[in-house]
């Protein structure tokens, strides 16, 4: 029997404790985030080693066996949810930083380093790793870069793609490659954002270069009130039409900001319609004088209240609302379902007011917090599983909201990936002929499809099952999306 | 005849003044700026749109006849070196600037606008294109996007896959692909930097969003002189290591200074054994602050004399010399050869120092003129061709060095892309398990290897034909590569 030979072939040379196979012991990795999908995999392995992964890949590939790598178990989309006749890999235990080079700027880990101890490492070099997914204290870097993670803070350092430097990555057979390098091009084929949210499906990372950015002298943070969310897009928009980049823009509508503020007391004003947190950070001089500018843009755009920190304490103070909207979702509500659609900037007001009457449409709320400097929605749709019908309502919702954003001219994801909750909005978002190179660029990695199969593209046989779905609620395909 | 049929159904759609088939028509096409390679091409197409390059390629794919696209022609390494049996594809008619959006900061743009006219017209709303290749005026932007193009500029403002946005790509068969997003993020695999350098091989680029920056609000340039190419080196990477990131770092040794200092009169003091140019661009307060620094680090470092720009004129001044550098080398040189290397910075002085022995070993004077702040070498050789063997002599030198950036860490192209010169090399910098990928991928854009066939991937044949010949030199392979 395959699963006992496998087993077997595993514990030549793994521990037996790095061997998993009963059902008490696979349950822990039976979804990631995204929990309304579980599925528990045939065996969990917990290589310490790249020669071990490189081992296992290729006792995978000779059984053609399903391979599903594993991070922290933090997305958000389903990447990493277990097959149920494959491997699953946890590259936990790889989770030392090999080298930090400051002259270079670049930190060498491993890909079950957190986040947050490449910043907390580099410290003492007057360093930090920019990226700062939510998640940041448990996500590891592996899976940022299988994701391509963003965070607050991406749009002005950029999503993880533009924070690494290089990889070393297994391929189905257990070849090694080294992508990417340490100087700014290389020749052949640039392969490291190719790999860069790839979600498992072309290799198995097993070492990051990251860059390393000089921690900012100073950060401020103005907080502006608005009576008006349609005002608050608009003051985005000024912003980043008078040529600032801020380090962080974030907005919050009106039930976003009762469910924080009732929760963590961050000050922020309950009549306020939206509030816009605008972050600047560098020396001393350039952010007093960019904070000077973002106060008066926003007071021009109609703002009714702008404060701005005083310190440190108070920064942190403002952000801690913004920080707890995930919480404070889950204090006002059973359950919430999380969505991640990027739109451009210039469609704020619109998208916002179409997913409004999407919610009274399906009767459900749904919280507006997201990355407005680079459009990137997150809207919370508030549900109850227990009661009938409300997941299907929610998800039904979500998959509405993030059709909207297609066709907004935006993305289905800002930064959770597609996994398996997008799947079928994907058939929206390419064309046939887009979606068949993505199956030959697979095909050029993975010829067998045993890396993390049935994610992020979907086949052509789904999408027209899907066409045909959408054709049944009208008249032809898609009808029901305003195209702007 | 599979020309003549070609030439017919070329005319079909094109006006004849558009289809280019008699040999004094051919002429201009035969090489890139690497002349040293000439070939004829069988047929010349300039079509107009990209419905005539989606029907050009679909004839092509169909009579299976090679495809080569052409920018301006400016290239490096014979990327656009016509195929002997192929059809010419020149982008030059697509010149027009479809759209700039100054809320977004982006512009559209078909494949052969020149590089600095979009600048130029992006002028207008205080914006502008910040990759500046040397030949700028020149260059157009698809040629940029095939080689991944980079300038001056690029240590602080990146490459040209930094900053464009979305292209529009025809495959071979003529589908028409759009790729990347106005978002930061998009689903599916990224492949917006998988075709950016791909040096025509994946597909045709007929549309392009590209970034567009504020421009800064001024600028200004140090200018330090060293008795000690070793200490120039050094400040590099002291003033990394304070954690500042110039707008331009390049730097000058000492035949380059009296190249052309004899012909601009820029100011450089002709006793220096090396220059070090070092701008700082962005807002009044933030560039003083970061001169003071600068200034400070240079003298720390040794410099023996460290002037600043006073004003703009100054500033030019500067740079003129930097800039007159290709045309000073043919002033003392029949001819020369450019070469592109990329190292990690530490290693600057240690190579610097193994290129001066190779320009003993080969009698060949080298100007050492470089984008220090990357590590991006472009040593010029100085030959002259009407000498017999002297051409051949400049080229083993120029691979003799790409060999030594390889092997101090980096890599044999920072800018100039592989095109045909550099074939040997890629045997070098990539294992035969990366280089059969490379092939797989073109493979999934380009089954019958149609679009530019024998560039910038070498057969797995040529590298193990390199590798043999490269043992003969030695005992074993590429023993002469002193290794770091």
């Amino acid at each position: 029997m395959q699963r006992t030979r496998l087993i077997q072939a595993f514990r030549n040379f793994l521990p037996a404790e790095s061997v998993l196979a009963a059902t008490e012991d696979l349950r822990p990795y039976e979804c990631d985030a995204l929990s309304a999908y579980r599925q528990l995999p045939m065996i969990v392995v917990l290589p310490q080693t790249e020669a071990e992964i490189a081992e296992i890949l290729r006792i995978c590939h000779a059984e053609q066996v399903p391979v599903v790598a594993r991070g922290a178990g933090t997305g958000l989309s389903g990447g990493a949810q277990p097959h149920a006749e494959g491997v699953l890999v946890s590259l936990a235990k790889l989770n030392r930083i090999l080298e930090i080079d400051p002259l270079a700027c670049s930190a060498r880990v491993q890909p079950g380093v957190r986040n947050l101890a490449i910043s907390e490492a580099a410290e003492v070099y007057g360093l930090y790793y920019a990226p700062d997914p939510s998640s940041q204290i448990a996500c590891t870097i592996g899976g940022n870069v299988a994701e391509n993670s963003g965070g607050v803070h991406c749009l002005k350092y950029g999503l993880t793609v533009h924070n690494i430097l290089k990889l070393r990555v297994l391929t189905i057979e257990g070849a090694c490659l080294e992508i990417g390098g340490d100087a700014l091009d290389s020749p052949g084929y640039d392969l490291l954002a190719l790999l860069t949210g790839s979600e498992g499906m072309l290799g198995i990372v097993t070492e990051i270069t990251v860059k390393l950015l000089p921690k900012p002298e100073t950060a401020k943070l103005v907080m502006a009130m608005f009576d008006d969310i349609k005002k608050a897009g608009e003051a985005v928009a000024n912003v980043i039409r008078a040529g600032i980049i801020p380090a962080g823009m974030e907005m919050m509508d009106k039930i976003t900001i009762h469910a924080v503020e009732d929760f963590i007391h961050a000050g922020y004003d309950k009549d306020a319609a939206a509030i816009l947190l605008c972050e600047s950070d560098g020396l001393e001089e350039e952010v007093a004088d960019e904070i000077r500018q973002i106060q008066a843009i926003l007071t021009a755009s109609g703002a009714v209240r702008v404060d701005t920190s005083r310190n440190e304490h108070e920064r942190q103070r403002f952000w801690a609302g913004r920080k707890a909207a995930f919480p404070a979702a889950g204090r006002i509500s059973p359950d919430y379902y999380c969505m991640d659609g990027t739109i451009p900037r210039k469609h704020l007001a619109q998208v916002l007011q179409q997913i409004e009457q999407l919610s009274v449409e399906y009767g459900l709320r749904c919280m507006n917090v997201f990355h407005a400097g680079d459009g990137n929605l997150h809207p919370l749709i508030l549900y109850d599983a227990n009661q009938p019908g409300e997941l299907q309502k929610a998800e039904d919702f979500g998959a509405r909201i993030l059709e909207i954003c297609i066709a907004a001219g935006g993305t289905l994801t800002g930064e959770h990936g597609v996994g398996i909750e997008k799947l079928n909005q994907m058939c929206l978002q390419f064309s046939d002929a887009e979606r068949e190179l993505f199956h030959a660029l697979k095909s050029a990695f993975d010829p067998s499809m045993l890396l993390n199969p049935g994610k992020a593209v979907p086949t052509l046989h789904r999408c027209a099952e899907f066409g045909a779905m959408h054709v049944h609620r009208g008249t032809e395909k898609f009808p029901e999306i305003p195209r702007f």
